[in-house]
């Protein structure tokens, strides 16, 4: 495929201006006073759809905000790309902390971004990167040089759960049928540092009680002789680690994943700066699991951390009571193979297993998800690392990212079919946060770099 | 001494009436609103003193509630002895739960109480038990029977930190000055068994606050590669008992007074129901420092506890945060001969060193007393228990009380003079509470009986 670069060069403008009038409209989804904004953007994604090249495209219904669907089928013996995209966005919240307005884009040069960058909430999370697909798909179509089938599915509640989206997909395995998924919902490393994430974590959520005497009590009368639930629960958290900061939950290990040098190398490669680390967080070291790097650490290794604790008196100066019940909130990020399900159970079990005598304890969970993971060796991870290649003259990094995307799990469960991560945004991008912005060169690289995937992932599949 | 029986028989409904005029006045301290009737009460107390024989009566001034203080000088060769109450009450809320108004005495049966109880707010905390000691001064007085010296310092800032009488006790030395000093502040365990309260623990009450990154960050991106200051901070207080429920804070024990095997003897004899005990406080069993009994657990071994902790996300529902800080209260209850101060010390720099790297941790005391204890070879000790042998015709057990006075530690320091504590309330008397009550029979057991404690203090002491 010839380069997108004099094509993008020359309508750049007026990709820019598109993208500027889509950021306009408020799409927030978890507000319903902006009911008619979301459906507002839905309606243009579809025209963007129609102008670009789609032979079809419709918005379908759903519990909850539509979904945008279209697709351009040029045989079916050709592969078929299906990209998944959303117009929704987060609320601008604290909108006193942005620098200009979230709802009316401005380009600013910054010194991770010194073309400049488009300042509004959604430009990179995630209009920008889904915008790039449609730009890269007029491109494809317009100069004749779509390889393979496309089909595309935007949504509209991605920041408030995608329930819609769950129910649309259990519903249409065949009209969302494919050989990959593509989203750009993510990030890379840097603009000179290519990478492409290969696997997101799993998550088991639960919430601790640990119940003492019925009442509160006298910490004079009482201190002493009765199991105090706050000393007891400090006692089986800090228990659920060893002094490696292995975890200490029977089975807890038994099906996760070990990465293969090949990927512990590559990973390897990803720059960390201890020093620039620590220093932004302001702490002295690092801290973690033995036998592994910080990357590892926070990405291909499960982890437990407590979100949440508290229990007795909290107030200003001091109460000498021993309270009924001490309460935490606890999460864990799982990696492959483990099962959510599974390790919500395993941890019940052992921390009702471990409860000394005199308290009683309570496990609620809350939610979860699993882990996912591409495999480097994986069709869809070589055409993409090819597509980098030829755009940014470097072979991109394969990287774990250590948080979650739920409904990448349910893509491979439902359709089969595993999902390529080309993120273009960067960690500095602020997406979810005030000043949300996107770097207008991430932009235009993600519109080159996305038909070099379409070439070669058809010209692989051959 | 003869038996005060007969007159208390004569003179119980005049005894009951002044105390109920007495119980009337809302002397709250803690509430300013209050303000002219705890003047009033003072008032009330000084005629009180007057009437029941003192040759001196006069309303001391501090910077806060006066003191009123009484003296009958009978030869100074004589011993003296101090009694001390407090006039000032806790407030009555919450006031809704009070089945009848706080300050509108009513007399009424209980199960404890066969011969009916006052309910009213300082019933028996401290105005009842108090008025005994001047009904019982009445009673020597008019009988031609005081055998010794005696003063009264009755203050009215007992419920707020008693400040004034701290002011009052370390410029008024000599004024004061005596050979035992007497408290009717506490309780004994059953009317059927006698107790006298020879020990109070101390206190040391601390703030923890330990902080990691420099602001909250997202679990998923540096879940496993940062230390969590909550799992930190529960690493950390689980770490200070060890296996056998011991304190780990390295020179802890080392001033714990060994009590002899006497004492430990007395104690055993104090009747305990593991069941009752269990099922009172809905626990399955209790929980303690190994080699020591429940009734030692909470009087003579010192404990720490935490009595709150917080960080993190503690709303509805889960977020997926590791927080920047993490807090918590923790007291431990201190015995003779530990130093408040020392031990502050111990804890703040063990706590400090315990700390791994990625955490700092910050330890702020919030206050502390010191312990107190009566040996039971004191003569004020063996006068009490003869006492209490003539009039229940039962020797007392000496029981350490697992909570804090902190002016009896006071009264040794600046006084040079033992605090024997004589209750006549029940645990079960509410106080603090609502429908705090005091019993008849326990209202006249202590008249009756303190004239007996003059009589034997003053035999013992030639």
């Amino acid at each position: 495929m010839k380069s997108a670069k004099p094509y993008i060069e020359e309508h750049k403008q007026r990709f820019l201006d598109e993208l500027i009038e889509l950021l306009k409209i408020p799409s927030i989804s978890a507000d319903p006073a902006y009911k008619n904004d979301v459906i507002k953007t839905s309606e243009a994604i579809k025209t963007s759809l129609e102008k670009a090249g789609c032979d079809h495209v419709e918005i379908c219904e759903t519990p909850g905000y539509p979904i945008v669907y279209g697709e351009k089928i040029l045989d079916k013996d050709l592969p078929t790309i299906l990209v998944y995209g959303h117009y929704d966005v987060q609320p601008p919240d604290p909108i006193e902390l942005w620098d200009s307005p979230p709802f009316e884009p401005v380009i600013k040069v910054t010194d991770l971004h010194p073309e400049g960058a488009i300042f509004a909430r959604g430009s990179c999370d995630d209009k920008g990167q889904m915008y790039m697909h449609i730009k890269a798909l007029e491109y494809m179509t317009t100069t004749g040089q779509l390889p393979c089938n496309v089909k595309f599915m935007i949504e509209g509640e991605e920041e408030v759960g995608s329930e819609g989206l769950v129910w649309f997909v259990k519903r249409n395995q065949e009209k969302l049928a494919n050989d990959v998924i593509l989203i750009s919902d993510t990030g890379m490393i840097a603009n000179d540092i290519p990478s492409i994430t290969t696997g997101l974590r799993g998550l088991s959520y639960v919430e601790v009680e640990v119940t003492g005497p019925n009442r509160d009590l006298h910490s004079g009368l009482y201190g002493g002789a009765v199991a105090n639930p706050i000393n007891v629960l400090t006692k089986m958290i800090a228990s659920l680690h060893d002094e490696n900061k292995h975890i200490t939950i029977p089975g807890f290990y038994d099906t996760v994943e070990e990465l293969s040098a090949e990927e512990r190398a590559k990973m390897a490669e990803v720059p960390f700066s201890k020093e620039a680390y620590t220093k932004a967080l302001d702490i002295e070291d690092i801290y973690g699991e033995e036998g592994y790097t910080t990357n590892e650490r926070n990405s291909i290794r499960p982890t437990l951390d407590v979100n949440g604790i508290w229990g007795g008196y909290i107030g200003e100066g001091a109460k000498t009571v021993i309270a009924s019940k001490a309460y935490a909130k606890i999460s864990m990020r799982l990696v492959p193979d483990q099962n959510w399900e599974k390790i919500t159970e395993l941890f019940t079990n052992h921390f009702k297993s471990i409860a000394p005598k005199g308290v009683t304890v309570k496990v609620t969970p809350h939610h979860g998800g699993q882990s996912y993971v591409t495999p480097i060796d994986d069709l869809g991870y070589r055409a993409a690392s090819k597509a980098y290649e030829a755009t940014f003259g470097k072979t991109p990094i394969p990287q774990r990212s250590g948080g979650s995307i739920p409904i990448v799990a349910l893509f491979e469960k439902e359709l089969k079919s595993k999902t390529i991560l080309m993120g273009f945004g960067l960690d500095s991008d602020a997406i979810h946060s005030p000043d949300e912005h996107f770097g207008i060169w991430n932009f235009l690289k993600g519109i080159e770099t996305i038909p070099q995937f379409y070439h070669f992932f058809t010209e692989m599949s051959e």
